[in-house]
């Protein structure tokens, strides 16, 4: 392959590489370039959010380049030094080992293990004298930290900013040093961070990462970010018929953009996929193979056959409308009751109502049938909700 | 002697006590306190503006408490961690310890050995792990130590802070945690430094150091401040006559100033030399007893006795006149010849005359025959110019 069409790849779904010139020289150098990506120390339990940036280091290694993945533990193991942030106690060695061991059964179902290599930065920030870390603060300047927007909105609101909140960048940044690394992943909140690094591999007299910047994935409301504490999530231990009945509710331009951002297939495939629907074909189809190829990664094709079987009986083959309507519902106080989202989104006439089909066993969430009208449903996640035969809504719950 | 009569030698010429309520406090509890003063690990060649710090611990040591004379090694070692002050190459150890030699040598001229510790503050910095710095880092906010005057100033006006020198202020308030200091003193322009001390002592759980701050002295010239590149100093190493010729040049005003700060005759006494004056007295016989002490202090009494002999001597006994014209001459360039001094103050009236009289051995020069007509003097520095028997001024040389 080129390095044109290893950088088609690369690029796909970046949102921005800094600097592509020099990545296009490093391709050139046809060695395996070692690729960094840092990760949090604390448990991990990770959602299809956070395998946007795994895939894209899936896809480095496809093109025969080495993972760097690097979880953060000295921080992580200082805990909050300011006392004032009790939830956040430092981490044991001990801890920090079980994490490590639960990302490694989490990310080997996407990355290649022998082409991996797992990282802790305690390995040399604990090496360091005091004398290494001053000369290292001496790196930077303030007014320069003061510029990262998190920094300088606080500074202006008069929110304290303790110092050694500016050595964390520092050493996020010299973990590139320690690490060679040729290109750093991050997230695009993490650009700040990831350019220090570029600055510091300087000043240590390495030539500078390529900085790639991901997107952050949208949850199941094609609005707020994928996050657990949002509800709006796909974990990627959830069993192939929740993981897939998510996948099957998200809107139609949101699968487009899962597709991007999740999908293995090659972009010309998936061109293809848009021109069927623009033909006719029910996106629905389309949508079986993301949730197919997603179900798959995680558990297996089997498993992901047979949550399409399943999802497909569910909704008695056939019955499940071409076109629903699409319904945002707010929940004020961040739930609300499945008997006032009947009423609210107008598939019943009343709450009255509402209770009777419930109990009549009428109603039907992502296909299978609901006993409790009580049944709470969470903010943010999005589900087929079907009264009797006819009626049909993919609703979105807001707050 | 009671608590109150230790304050008033303890406050006699101070600047600021922070906070004066607990400072008696601490004299209440009758044991030695522990009193810290950091000084920079470059080498040193002290002058009396020096030594008002010193004094002062001086006085403390005479009322029973105990000096740590701390020596700022740790910074001192690291260097410029810029890599922009070239002249700011890091020390080696041996050099500290040479430096930390020609210390004592220097300041057991005033202080008693027995009740002084030396210290390095290295011996616990660099004992800390980087956690340690971190934690001690986490400790102060960015914008509290944007509020130190110099920092504020670079700050606005866009001049580069590296995020190292936010450090260095903590480095020192830790000193004081390691030494557990009860006072710490330093000059006017340690005061913000010095409360960093205070508040890390209780955010270990330290009782807060008391902060005594000293003016800066005014150098010969009763203006700018005495600094060796300002030539206007008295080096404690200066020969006996040197040193009284230099004292008896200062102003009457400045003479009371020196008292203060560097005489260590009880209040009282000095209060009586007022009164003499005040009386009629000659000020010069009273600058003969400051000069006598200063001398005695850094040589021994028979030397002091010495030089204001050769002083006397050298001004023809008698042949000074009471009152002098005191004279500011302007030197645009850093340096004025003699010829052209001679005519700026208006003792000869051209520079042709000058010359002439200088040949013929008619200028004295604090009291010495000056033969070179070209001599150069130095801008800061105060001289008793004389030209013939009658003609006499004071003169301090301005840029």
């Amino acid at each position: 392959m080129s390095v044109e069409q290893d950088l088609d790849i690369i690029a796909r779904g970046a949102d921005e590489i800094l600097v592509e010139s020099e990545l296009v020289e490093k391709l050139k150098q046809g060695r395996p370039l070692r690729i960094k990506a840092g990760f949090d120390p604390t448990a991990p339990d990770l959602h299809l959010g956070h395998t946007v940036l795994i895939n894209k280091l899936r896809q480095f290694q496809d093109l025969g380049h080495e993972v760097m993945f690097l979880i953060g533990d000295f921080t992580g193991m200082i805990g909050d030094p300011t006392g004032k942030n009790v939830t956040r106690k430092p981490l044991t060695r001990d801890e920090v080992i079980e994490n490590a061991r639960t990302y490694e059964q989490q990310i080997f179902k996407i990355l290649d293990a022998e082409r991996t290599l797992v990282m802790f930065n305690s390995s040399w920030m604990n090496a360091m004298s005091p004398v290494d870390l001053i000369q290292l603060a001496a790196k930077h300047t303030v007014a320069r930290m003061l510029e990262r927007d998190d920094f300088q909105k606080r500074y202006s609101a008069g929110q304290p900013i303790a110092i050694h909140e500016f050595l964390y960048p520092l050493i996020q940044g010299y973990d590139s040093v320690a690490m060679k690394a040729d290109v750093e992943l991050g997230g695009t909140d993490q650009k700040f961070n990831l350019l220090v690094g570029r600055e510091l591999q300087k000043h240590y007299g390495q030539p500078p990462q390529v900085v790639l910047t991901m997107p952050i994935l949208e949850g199941l409301d094609g609005v707020q970010k994928m996050s657990k504490s949002l509800g709006n999530y796909i974990g990627i231990h959830e069993p192939p018929e929740e993981m897939f009945g998510k996948l099957m509710s998200i809107s139609d331009d949101l699968m487009w953009r899962y597709f991007e951002l999740l999908s293995f297939r090659p972009a010309g495939e998936v061109a293809g996929f848009r021109q069927q629907v623009a033909e006719g074909t029910n996106p629905r189809d389309i949508k079986f193979r993301l949730g197919e190829e997603i179900v798959a990664r995680f558990h297996d094709a089997a498993a992901a056959t047979r949550a399409r079987e399943t999802f497909i009986a569910r909704f008695q083959k056939g019955a499940l409308p071409e076109d629903m309507p699409e319904l945002q519902v707010r929940a004020p106080d961040g739930t609300l009751a499945l008997a006032n989202l009947l009423k609210e989104a107008g598939l019943t006439g009343s709450t009255s109502e509402a209770l009777r089909l419930v109990r009549q066993g009428a109603v039907r969430i992502d296909g299978e049938r609901v006993e409790d009208a009580g049944l709470i449903l969470a903010v943010g996640a999005s589900h087929v909700v079907q009264v009797g035969k006819r009626r049909f809504a993919r609703i979105t719950l807001g707050s």
